[in-house]
């Protein structure tokens, strides 16, 4: 992997000078091409050996191409508000918008190489990590981004004499601390566990370029003209390069049953054996989410269901049993022009709770595959990648913490039409129900395969989908809240 | 103040049953008319003494209303983000878009008063703090946000029984704590402290609602009743009611002569002297930044200036000597959607740095009585508030440890012509001119009355305008360079 970087690159002043000035107008065009195209974002991962003049080079990249379309991040100790948050939150928040380019220096690349080397990470672990990264960086890609990343690489021996000159120099003496000396120790092992996250992680649509840190000029030029390429190739393409090739759309099942006819809509309940459950469980609620286990973990709820399935009143029930400064109810509408120019789950990554805190999702993530899909609003290939990138983000959810209660609201075509008229007719509910609603209620085939195929690929072991029975109000909210109240002791115990 | 909210007032069971539903049905008509038309947010503050019900009754609100478009924001201690930026960094983060809900359970009053009582502030850094509150609130008046305050009461025997109502009951007995029997005993202080903020705030765009909190029935229904009354009221009018009544706009000189004319446009210096003075500074604030005092404090540089007048070379020459982790630039553009639902500084506000950090803005908060004032794009009052406004916004700046520098780069008129064509022969530099660019060209009397009001207006002894003579590139970039250096040294000795 390193061979190619330990060869002793060089580039002369005179070439430098004369090649520089080409470059840095051409980067600039292209530069400002992308900004007013605003076609994709670029995201640039900067990572490698100390000393081996990552910092210079960004600096330079800074230097020579316009620096206000340009965030570089760098990432220290987690903030206590990351740290509330999964590990990739941080990096989530930093994603630049289309048309900008985001320098990530220090990356997600950082935590499990220092973890592998130093801590007692083992090879499996450090191998899911990669697959995590991996399937982050095919989701940039395919949401459009120009995804590049470069390796600055020292031998050992170079390393040394680079840390060494630093320390001689008292401008340059602060760079080098312990922290240095300390990884240099290691120097072999960081070099076998990169050399193992490079070769597992090089895509074609997420490639490594590994550059030889030794000699300054050689360094800026070859980081400044790869990204120079790849700039002007996606520019120049006519549309983006075609998304991953995806397997064709499910099938409905052949004889025409499915997990929805399975819901039992039939059951009623009283209205007094309604409240007394309904007080117990909200009062259940509400000793759950103040218990002090609770302070260290976080509630995400997420409600689908059929229009006018009673997705408000049930999460009214819920809430009724929340302090009202404890939670935050995002009702996801339209995307505002922030959020189209970022991938397609940063909206909900941006909403995200804090430790101790409850979000309610009122309609999801899980739009893209229900009326994005039915709609046409996505390409198919877009809602088909959904489903895995949903899968990553509620794993990446409950594993820092999170537990994540899924609603589907299920209520018969009856129902539906029953409920509409009945709305029209209310005059303080006449805002609930609009021409889209009648829309949607001429696809509810669709909707079913859509809801089913959901069901079927995001109903995982940690984030199980609750189908309720919502054909009556009630019990709907009893099963809601009975689901919560059972989720949050089962996690809290 | 308080006298009115001891007299013992209740609503009983049957009038309370009777007049809820037809309550909560206006206020949720009033609710989605609001969502709907989008014309204002809507910020409560519920504040008061421990135990008066202000929980309860923000429940009662979220019970009422569609709680997908309420947001409610409890305030604990600061986060680490929020502990490195101004005090009301937190509160404008939290402020609700246009069409939407806030309810600040915790608010700006809250430290004010806590430490009056408790801790060693004076009296007239008391009112210093309720004088800031005034602003604060008169702006988001000014704004457009409909500003209700409800302060919940109780006699300090009431609050004794209360607290030991609640310990009574295991199922409450959690919401009583010590620091509740600890800020008891200063019942009285807080009372009469708690009065004069509210004598002093309570003012026709921000009123304080004293509500006497012993029984819930009442105090759910004058907060319920009083929000309606406020937002049928403002839904219902033509239009905003007029902004606050404001002086003339400013005159020009009688004498013609201006601050601008006193700026030498004529000095020049040779490329050689140049090159080492720059090279000198650049190392000079490369030093200061990687200060340890620096990781204290924030540097906030703020460039304005005629079009070409050379804001992204000189910003260029100070990014060049710094970290490019360090600092973030914000290339001041057109309001995105979210932002445009925000008061004019909200999006200003959320870009400040944190401690060690450097921000620059090209182009800044004074486009309001730059551009938009020349081009007509607000309204002349909207200007003519903002001198006030953004005053307030750089002192919290500056009081929070940041060291604001802003800059007004200037040229002569041919000067400018000079480079508009010399842009638009550079093919690299064709960018960087528009045909806006040529329009503003046609007001230059406009923008040089605009510049001379502004700096007469904003440039107080904690946050100076720096005029840059910019006719010379060079020498502007020196001066630039300078002025932030000198400032650096002068904050961090």
């Amino acid at each position: 992997m390193f061979e190619t970087a330990e060869v002793g690159h060089k580039i002369d002043k005179e070439t430098y000078a004369a090649e520089l000035p080409v470059l840095r107008a051409a980067l600039l065009d292209a530069q400002y091409e992308l900004l007013q195209t605003g076609k994709f974002p670029v995201v640039l991962v900067i990572a490698g050996v100390d000393g081996a003049g990552k910092g210079e080079t960004v600096n330079a990249l800074t230097e020579w191409m316009d620096p206000r379309h340009i965030e570089v991040h760098g990432f220290g100790p987690p903030s206590d508000e990351e740290a509330a948050r999964p590990p990739m939150w941080r990096f989530w928040r930093s994603l630049p918008p289309s048309g900008k380019t985001g320098i990530f220096f220090g990356s997600w690349y950082t935590a499990p190489i220092l973890q592998r080397v130093l801590s007692d990470q083992t090879e499996s672990q450090f191998d899911q990590s990669l697959e995590a990264i991996n399937r982050f960086e095919r989701m940039l890609a395919d949401e459009g981004a120009l995804v590049l990343k470069f390796w600055f690489h020292l031998s050992k021996k170079a390393q040394k004499k680079r840390f060494e000159k630093l320390e001689a120099d008292p401008a340059t003496r602060w760079r080098v601390t312990k922290q240095e000396w300390k990884n240099f120790k290691h120097y072999n092992e960081f070099k076998e566990v990169s050399a193992r996250a490079l070769r597992e992680t090089n895509m074609a649509h997420a490639p490594w370029i590994v550059v030889e840190g030794e000699e300054e000029r050689y360094r800026s030029l070859t980081v400044g003209k790869t990204l120079l390429a790849a700039l002007r190739a996606r520019l120049d393409a006519a549309k983006l390069p075609a998304a991953t090739p995806t397997a064709p759309a499910p099938m409905p099942a052949i004889d025409n049953r499915n997990i929805l006819d399975c819901v039992d809509l039939a059951s009623t309940i009283d209205k007094a054996s309604y409240e007394t459950q309904l007080e117990e469980l909200q009062g259940r609620l509400a000793l759950l989410t103040r218990r002090p286990g609770f302070r260290k973990r976080s509630l995400v709820l997420a409600f689908e269901g059929w229009d006018a399935a009673g997705k408000g009143g049930a999460i009214r029930r819920v809430t009724g049993a929340l302090d009202a400064r404890a939670y935050d109810i995002i009702a996801v509408a339209a995307p505002s022009d922030e959020e189209r120019r970022q991938p397609y789950l940063w909206r909900f990554w941006r909403r995200l709770p804090g430790h101790g805190r409850v979000t309610v999702f009122d309609r999801t993530w899980y739009g893209r595959v229900l009326v994005e899909r039915v709609e046409g609003y996505c390409a198919q290939s877009d809602w088909l990648r959904a489903y895995s990138e949903i899968n990553d983000f509620e794993e990446q959810l409950v594993k820092a913490g999170a537990i994540l209660c899924k609603f589907y609201l299920h209520i018969s075509p009856e129902e539906q039409l029953r409920r509409f008229e009945e709305r029209q007719a209310l005059n303080f509910k006449r805002f609930k129900i609009t021409e889209e609603d009648w829309r949607n209620r001429d696809k509810w085939p669709q909707y079913v395969q859509a809801v089913c195929d959901m069901v079927d690929r995001t109903s995982t072991e940690i984030a199980p989908w609750t189908l309720v029975a919502a054909e009556s109000k009630y019990l709907a909210r009893l099963q809601v809240l009975q689901t919560i109240c059972d989720r949050l002791e089962q996690a809290l115990d």
